[in-house]
């Protein structure tokens, strides 16, 4: 029923203890189809259009960047959404190779294109939504784009791996995540997700793109609803450096192909159902692209717990996520918590300093510190109630733990009952030369 | 009537081609005295205590951190100009080698002891402001501390160089400016200044602190204006990693003995020039906070024009300048303008792409792109209202801008009259290895 995805096993972060994590479904949703096509975009030669078919009209939502600086795509594909109402969508086109980004007049008018080229080829009932990843403020060389965009139609099959490669730019491994529920008709119902990123390390390969696909029967509002909630929850709490491209786009689209009894609002069991197995898969992909950031050598989950509101413990999360002086700490395996201590300060949240405890773990750290007796091999206190804990061989301590590639950053604020999780990676000499030198 | 700083010289930046901005007045301010001694709190057995003694009382100002964990000589400083009304002022003490923070109440009486030993020994008519800084989390060693201010109290004399070296932690250079200013009725008033911090790469090492002493008899109000001011435009715009300590702080002290007449009020032509002098020995000692930054390799001005307001400049020029896709693409001479658009992007302001320009100079990029035919040699222009000017040679170019030390990103939102510039460093490999294995 489950097979391990071999992509995971290339890259050095992925061989972690966590892999098992990363099987999926052979279950994929009924009525989907994906083609792809290397029309020369890209200089190695590897895929670079992908379009996604469905066979029956699809709800749809989205979710955009917030950067103010917008492609093409994302500018276009927002328009459509709104003008037919987030249904009746069939189709979907994606290039990797050039972001369509700062590109004028010109840039919107090729991205009208590929929605009506891809629309037309593959008989949907409506323009498709766009998406492009690559290189800013170059146009899209069309003649390519058209020629591939035939030759993806033209291979439309049941393959999401294909797909998941075709939308790469500087990832080193694809992403790929399937997940089935049953809902309480006894109907399972299938997600296919595939996503690229490197992390945020490239604003100039316009950098997240995320399709997710189910033959769930959803109603656009549930839709809606499970989307914001497991975007919140995954790309939303990640990080790699705390750029945001131009280009971000996570889509999803449900076909309603299960048969399922209709999820038509947000109150139901079923919906809980599938808004978790929307939310795992949008989860286990976010994570994908931490893992494969540049130069990353720990996949680090920082855990706020003790907060006052579920929104404070992120505001926090995302202080100590984007500290370079925490992520080069975990780099060098260097116990100073200090530095998470000062990023929690300046974090812009009211805390109470005595009220702040602190743990450093390995693995995902979600149950150090709460309760239960914790083994020094598993995490180590280094704060309580704000005052520094006396640490005899403590560093040696805090050296071995931060030696696993997995490791937890827990900070319980003392302060009430709501927490955050929030995951990166760390900064490294490897980050810096890969960022430095991309170019020359 | 000026010499150049030799301290200056030590640094790979300093050594930049705006070395001659870096000499100083030898005219130092009436009445003050600074002390130093090396009680053993550093491991090299350098000066690590400061006194610093003024014949007559001074008004006082102060700006300290933001961050909401603050150390003991921070919450004890702001108490007591609070409670003194910032007046009366006449002594300072200063430790380097331990930061007093996170020490709990032990933490605050040794803070109290500072302030009270150093002011009985002084004759001061109040208890000193103090500062420290060093590592978080561990407690003073007082026997030290007291022999030190025992020690340093003997010392009195008139060399700020001395003081700046007692206040110095990983800094490579001591930071020192003095600034002589004539007011309207023809007597000089001067201004010493010292900071230490080398970029905010070590908040376990609390990072900046800045004393600034002068002989203008100005009054409580002008001074704490004065100040306000100077930090907006000087430590309030650098950046090296976006990282805020617990002990920051900056301290005016002025005690009139330059027997000018007052500066009472914000309106008169003398607090404009006062408040220029203190403005400019604020940002040269800000200045060198970046060049000294660890692992820095360039000195880089972001300026950001045609803001609705100067508030909306600052924000965006702190987008910018915290990017560490920005900041490694300097650090690799990559003209890779993406980066700085996006950053534009994500800050939050309201923007409006196609009327975005954008320049890379050498220098400061003070009067880039405004009016006056720009030399290619000196700047190159990669966006003009959103779109990218086609760079037939232009990456060369680029490059051969961005080989500069000192180098400016240019920005100009084409939406109103506003403006900022805020300074900041490269992201270096050189960082990262001076921070990940900082303690091991």
């Amino acid at each position: 029923m489950y097979k391990l995805s071999t992509s995971i096993l290339q890259n050095r972060l992925f061989s972690s203890n966590n892999i098992l994590k990363y099987y999926y479904s052979t279950s994929i949703p009924k009525g989907f189809k994906t083609g792809t096509y290397a029309c020369g975009l890209k200089k190695s030669g590897a895929s670079d259009i992908c379009v996604i078919f469905s066979e029956k009209e699809c709800n749809a939502s989205a979710v955009f960047t917030e950067n103010k600086v917008r492609a093409a795509p994302v500018l276009l594909s927002k328009s459509l959404l709104e003008q037919f109402n987030c249904s009746g969508f069939q189709s979907m086109v994606i290039n990797s190779g050039g972001a369509n980004a700062c590109t004028g007049e010109q840039g919107m008018k090729n991205a009208e294109t590929m929605s009506n080229l891809s629309a037309k080829l593959l008989k949907s009932k409506q323009p498709s939504v766009v998406m492009s990843t690559g290189i800013i403020g170059q146009q899209l060389d069309m003649k390519k784009v058209e020629k591939g965009i035939e030759e993806a139609v033209k291979s439309l099959g049941n393959d999401w791996t294909l797909a998941a490669k075709a939308i790469m730019t500087t990832d080193k491994v694809h992403k790929l995540y399937q997940k089935s529920v049953k809902l309480s008709d006894g109907k399972e119902v299938n997600i296919s997700g595939i996503c690229k990123g490197a992390g945020m390390i490239h604003p100039n390969m316009a950098t997240m793109l995320c399709i997710i696909c189910t033959d769930a029967d959803v109603a656009k509002e549930p839709l809606k609803q499970a989307l914001k909630h497991s975007v919140h929850y995954s790309f939303n709490s990640i990080n790699v450096d705390g750029d945001m491209s131009t280009n971000d786009t996570v889509c999803v689209y449900a076909n309603g192909m299960a048969g399922n009894k209709q999820i038509s609002s947000t109150s139901s069991e079923d919906f809980n159902r599938f808004q978790s197995a929307l939310r795992e898969t949008a989860e286990e992909l976010s994570k994908m692209i931490v893992r494969d950031a540049e130069g990353a050598t720990k996949f680090v989950s920082v855990v706020v717990r003790g907060a006052n509101s579920e929104s404070d413990a992120k505001v926090i999360c995302n202080s100590i996520a984007t500290s370079s002086l925490v992520k080069t700490a975990m780099y060098g395996e260097d116990g100073n918590w200090g530095r998470v201590l000062a990023a929690v300060g300046y974090s812009g949240i009211h805390v109470v300093p005595n009220k702040i405890s602190m743990w450093f773990s390995k693995g995902n750290g979600q149950n150090i510190g709460i309760g239960q007796k914790n083994d020094q091999d598993t995490c180590i206190q280094l704060l309580k109630d704000g005052q520094p804990i006396p640490l005899s061989s403590g560093d040696d301590k805090s050296a071995k733990l931060l030696s696993n590639k997995d490791i937890g950053i827990i900070v319980d604020l003392g302060l009430g009952q709501s927490t955050h999780t929030m995951w990166t990676c760390d900064l490294t000499v490897g980050y810096v030369e890969a960022n430095s030198h991309y170019r020359t």
